[in-house]
């Protein structure tokens, strides 16, 4: 394993650089990577500051010339049901946008004794919940509608403005001065992004549109929602529900007309042909996982493994009872070996 | 790649044995896997019948005596959701179970003109919708609660009975006699197994169920659905939905009392912890495989992926002048570049 | 007011009779009724056996040829979202019916202490769940598909056999005999209805069905749910929200097809055009009446009901606020008196 | 039936006056009724202008002196989930308010061919959306947090500004010139007011807030939302679905945390206990007023209403096919005279 970057960009046999690291190192790492004409994914936010981003582009720009690839990672666009949501827009099914509703949020850092880290550290991280959540939200409005942002008029808020230092060697590396807390020997550095965004814009096509991220919506601990309502239709996503989308028709007459709620894992969905069948969400896979770890951890350690085939046995025969039954035209058979309990509370 | 499981088991260098066939083949291969030494997994249901099964749960228990492993594939029981209702069962949450509410819903055969395949030959699948996904609910039933079925009064239907044979051959090998369709030439041949099935049970404590397992519930596509109610509470569970379990605690006071939809995406949650952070959902991951597709696709094609760094630096763009505004009190702050189109609908 | 129904009968100026009592009182009210020439409105189920519902069924009809109009009371045939169902069906946009899904669940019973009343006695109630809120679904499921169940295979259960008799003057009213209760004094009385029945059956286009209804289903207070499933589309309700109706229609494409959930509140829904403007939902009239209520409380104790017109101001203030911040293109504009406090969470 | 309010104001049997006109009327009734000594009700907004609303709030201090009552008609405070979520708020269930989400959605407007009425102009309705529903959410967020909004950063729109005039008489009364349409003769006059809002706000205790309120939300016919995140616990309302409050209690171990879904019908909520049983939403009762009209209106033309005595013979069957099935350990039991089609699909 190699943990120094720059050696990377020698090596021939290195195609891609993937930066995920802190934002306040990614304008570094790109430009020096698309130098060297590696490939780039860069995490989002792109970088911390306009001035940062602007190189990057014009680099990315350069590089392209010469047939070297960049790109972002606004992960949430390959979510299906949100490249489902934009294939709606662009076929005009939603009409003209008029309105969009935004918000990303999280409660993380609701407990104010949740301890400091670089995320809360403008010099690393550039913002807080704006860049790190805010970012996905806008990201997916603008690629959803296919339209700008115009402008902004925005309030922001640091709910908890020091924190505890679980790590006081955070404090040196990056330059900030503790102070003592009041609760004993406790080492507190002070929170110096937002902790909460909201702004009100308007879209290109003249959409009035509400964003929000947050890291202290209590409960929400990743609700990714969008709504956008337009002349034809609406489309709402939550993802707390990633594989769902709700659609409304504005065409269809009103007795019928309601958000039809489509479960986005049919073959005709974005990338969902190479995963599981219809009704089979994504994370489905996870069942198979989950059981080859406990099988294997129970092979390992000499212990048996549940379902057993004895379990396996006791269904079979409860579907050989329900065809027994179904052939006597519903007539009680009983389990072999089972017995009920009477029922009777006390 | 091995076709013949017989030479699998002769390698020293196979331990573990994982049967995906259809059913009529599972015993035999489990016998001789088992006599080989092998740990297996095997698909479920177990067998095609019940003889089958007991055979298998019996080679199981003797090959344990020697340390050999067998385990049978019932992976919802691996959603974290259902691993969570079960604790809360064990845990006395729920009291004394009174109900259960078990179906698994699909709607695949619903067409007619749906080809004839193995899973629709006695011979091969043993049963239809009743092996195939019924012994998954009977299995999640009797998991989550702890108990067992006492008996079933059942009703089975098969609502298509003859369908088009898509491959000949298949009519060959299954020695299944096709019949000329009326629609010309089009061979057809008799589905043998259950299209759906419905059954009330008593559990061993008591309970009263209700069970189904269909193809035939258009709309729904995977909808494993289990619901329970005991004296001290009731559960909720929906695969459609596989991240959350709806739970009601009977001791709070009717004021406050509903059902609570948990979302299974906590560290403590069953295999959670070995996954994503809170509120990431299972599937989460996707995003990122879609993403690596998609961005080495366009990098092997000579084409640019998207978004682009230039996207990057215009929500950068954005997110500055959300700062800017914050500062200024919520003024509207312009992105830079951008225009509102007059909103006016003609 | 009059107790005594048979003076009601005696009388010239009334026209219609509403039978709201015990099943028990059913047959003998209404064929005097009926006889006596009114109208008659019978709460349901319609007796306590076939052979009192025999009886009745054969006064109303010669009744009926003398234009003396008869009817029972399923009231839940009237909910717009369930008449809407029916429409459906009816048009074909179901197809032919599958599958039927129909629970009644309540559980205002769970509590082994809930007394003794006389819905749990056979004498008076003629069943328990099943009569009570069973007839309810069967009603519902024939209602809205057209078709009849054509035969059950059922089980029954009573949980709580012994409950607490509150008022002794039951026991000897109703001939039962109380037992002396363990703990101490209380009186205690057989239940001698089921507390919850659940049965499969095919109705008569084919379909399977479950059925239930329970007072046990902890955590679901008057969940009325009725699911079908056809060749052409789908339908499911619940009675806790009772302005929805979820359908499924097959024939649009795998891509865009899901559960359309029409909210039943628009003037071409059945009886929806007497009462509020589209989404005003059944129940949006009580605020009305709760403030009247509120309001003339307040007049009559002689104080001041709330919201007050300074109430009202405060919130012209912030109207007139916004107008002026969108005036000034998004600009900050404080609301006259208010202040904010510290944010800032300890 | 009076049609003057003037003579309302003379009369002695008259002691409440409820003010539900234009808003350009509000204040001129409103202040001659409390000078005549009547206790007043006035409908939302309170007046079309600050100055109005202020003289309104003089007068209503003044008349207070005197015995007399006033009151602004934000009746959606009077819903029972919405005073429940203000309990919760006010025992500090909630914990400190960090945000505030709260939208009024409807969709009546989107049609650009929607005929112009006195609700978009300004001179009768003071504002559009925002005055007319903004102003609800508005109170409801104030009224439920205790809390006060201390300023805002707005956007507004007007998406069509010329609409049909279906009366032309309506151009004359309001000195509005209309003009002539580009289709032909249809007369066309000026939209004055806004046909959506959006701002984003903070309370007097510190907490972030965005708003919404618009006619052009494709889909949403009356959504009024309102979300609440503090430091103990959060609250979620939709009136869609008005009888639901989700409440989110942060001190819940994380395992078993959740938005719990309280059904407010129980005893114990405010007003329910004058209604219903639990689960008995309201709306529950208009099934009963469907079944009166259905039933009288048969009997008024003569005709036969439905469910018929019959139709509850044929119930009766059932239940007591399902009472001797559950007998017979869940035999067949046939319905008398019931017949099933075979149910095979061609």
């Amino acid at each position: 394993m190699e943990t120094d970057w720059r050696r990377l960009l020698e090596r021939d046999d290195i195609d891609v650089i993937d930066i995920c690291t802190p934002g306040d190192t990614h304008a570094e790492i790109a430009l020096a990577a698309l130098e060297a004409g590696k490939h780039v994914l860069c995490e989002k936010p792109l970088a911390n500051s306009v001035e940062e981003a602007e190189a990057m582009a014009a680099a990315s720009e350069a590089a392209r010339a010469r047939g070297v690839r960049s790109m972002v990672g606004f992960t949430y666009r390959r979510v299906p049901a949100v490249a489902y949501a934009r294939q709606l827009v662009a076929e005009g099914r939603i009409g003209r946008v008029l309105h969009v509703r935004g918000a990303y949020l999280q409660d993380w850092l609701t407990d104010p004794e949740a301890p400091l880290t670089w995320r809360l550290q403008k010099e690393r991280a550039g913002s807080g919940a704006l860049g790190d959540i805010g970012a996905h939200i806008v990201d997916l409005a603008q690629h959803v509608t296919g339209e700008a942002l115009t402008g902004v008029s925005a309030l922001t808020e640091t709910f908890v403005r020091e924190r505890p230092v679980s790590d006081p060697s955070l404090l040196g590396t990056s330059g900030i001065s503790g102070t003592a807390a009041s609760n004993g020997s406790t080492m507190r550095g002070p929170v110096t992004v937002d902790d909460a965004a909201v702004f009100v814009s308007r879209l290109s096509g003249g959409a009035l549109a509400t964003f929000e991220a947050t890291r202290f919506a209590t409960g929400r601990k990743n609700a990714i929602r969008l709504e956008i309502n337009g002349t034809r239709g609406s489309l709402a996503f939550d993802f707390e529900d990633m594989n769902v989308l709700h659609v409304f028709d504005n065409e269809v007459p009103s007795r019928d007309a309601g958000f039809t709620r489509v479960l986005v894992t049919e073959a005709d969905h974005p990338w969902v042909a190479a995963w599981w069948p219809p009704g089979h969400v994504l994370g489905y896979e996870h069942g198979f996982t989950h059981q080859a770890v406990d099988f294997l951890t129970a092979v390992a350690a000499g212990a048996d493994p549940r379902p057993s085939f004895t379990d396996g046995l006791q269904v079979q025969r409860i579907l050989s009872a329900v065809e027994t039954s179904a052939e006597r035209e519903g007539s009680w058979t009983p389990i072999d070996g089972a017995r009920t309990t009477s029922p009777v509370l006390s």
